[in-house]
């Protein structure tokens, strides 16, 4: 089987991921790679429901553990429906935020354990590790800022959160990046969405390349 | 915190265990005990949501990770927002099914592993396992006769899987038990339901009293 390339793209709010996932699956694409760009729930039925259990409002009583185990279960539906039927067309799938995110927000910031709620995203991913994750690196009262000024989109409930819980996402990550040292790279996100751009487009083209000899 | 008591109903389809937990109930209540009956989703808000994404018929994608992500996720919820608070009242819950259904269906029978499933189900659950569980032991042919000379309810899709389904559910069971030997209370579920009833009753009494001292 040709198996594809399953790369993730993480970081804090405001690090501009989202933006710069855009700007690579055109690059890409003029490279001549077959490229998939996906979040989740990634448009698949099954995770949007669950999606809609997670964001409804009225769900107020939602305790820590019932959210993670629905981010679990969303993220392996797409995966299934999504992720693993691109790579083993062998295509390469970009995907905004993935169990990472799960481990610095859920698993730390929320005050879960960072390795129980590893084990039961294994459980939902089983050996589907990235093959390299790009942590776009801000400091997070500058990412704050940048969502606050950006009339692009609205800012959400994680945005209003103290600068207190961006501070722990991003020492989540920290720990995260520690752990999975060889499947991170690093990307220092503070400058202009251009230079973030260039620099990932380099080095993930670098990565493709290394990774297809 | 005077912790009340938590006992589990197990068993395959068609071992009357429904009926029998109900007329545990009255006679508990008539002993004198504070006691609640439950199941999943128990009408928890959330693990009713939950509940309508894995039993909509339009879900036909869904892989059997995702579904048992899910039970444990409606799991967690009805635990924190029925058991838990009943049981630091001190009442005694009497829950049909709980997490040897997911370890016996979706651990054994639906083909994955009965470890794997028991670790996420220890992530929804932490040190609220079951002080006793009752099982219900039926040949898994008889039970299926039951089920369908059984006017009360409908057959459903579970009941018309086939008999070789409801022998691996029983199979998956007799793992569970001798994994968990001092948990389990076996009674011969194929007799009469007074018969069951009064020696599940006269079991639980003994129990109760061990329990309280």
């Amino acid at each position: 089987m040709n198996r594809g390339i399953f790369i993730t793209m993480e970081g804090p709010e405001g690090a501009g991921k989202t933006t710069i996932i855009q700007m690579l699956g055109k690059a890409l694409q003029e490279e001549g790679y077959q490229v998939l760009l996906t979040r989740e729930p990634g448009g698949v039925p099954i995770s949007e429901q669950i999606r809609e259990v997670i964001l409804n409002k009225a769900n107020t009583a939602m305790d820590p553990r019932t959210e993670a185990l629905l981010y679990a279960a969303a993220r392996r539906q797409h995966l299934v429906e999504i992720v693993i039927p691109e790579l083993e067309r062998g295509g390469i799938v970009l995907c905004d935020r993935f169990i990472d995110s799960s481990l610095a927000y859920q698993g730390y910031a929320r005050g879960l354990d960072i390795e129980e709620v590893y084990n039961i995203n294994k459980f939902a991913i089983g050996d589907m590790m990235p093959d390299a994750t790009f942590f776009f690196d801000i400091d997070p009262e500058e990412g704050l800022r940048r969502i606050q000024s950006n009339g692009d989109r609205e800012v959400n409930r994680l945005d209003l959160e103290a600068i207190d819980f961006h501070k722990k996402v991003c020492e989540g990550y920290q720990l995260i990046i520690n752990r999975w040292k060889d499947r991170f790279i690093i990307v220092d996100a503070g400058r202009t969405i251009e230079d973030v751009f260039e620099e990932t487009k380099a080095r993930l083209l670098t990565f493709l390349e290394k990774t297809e000899q």
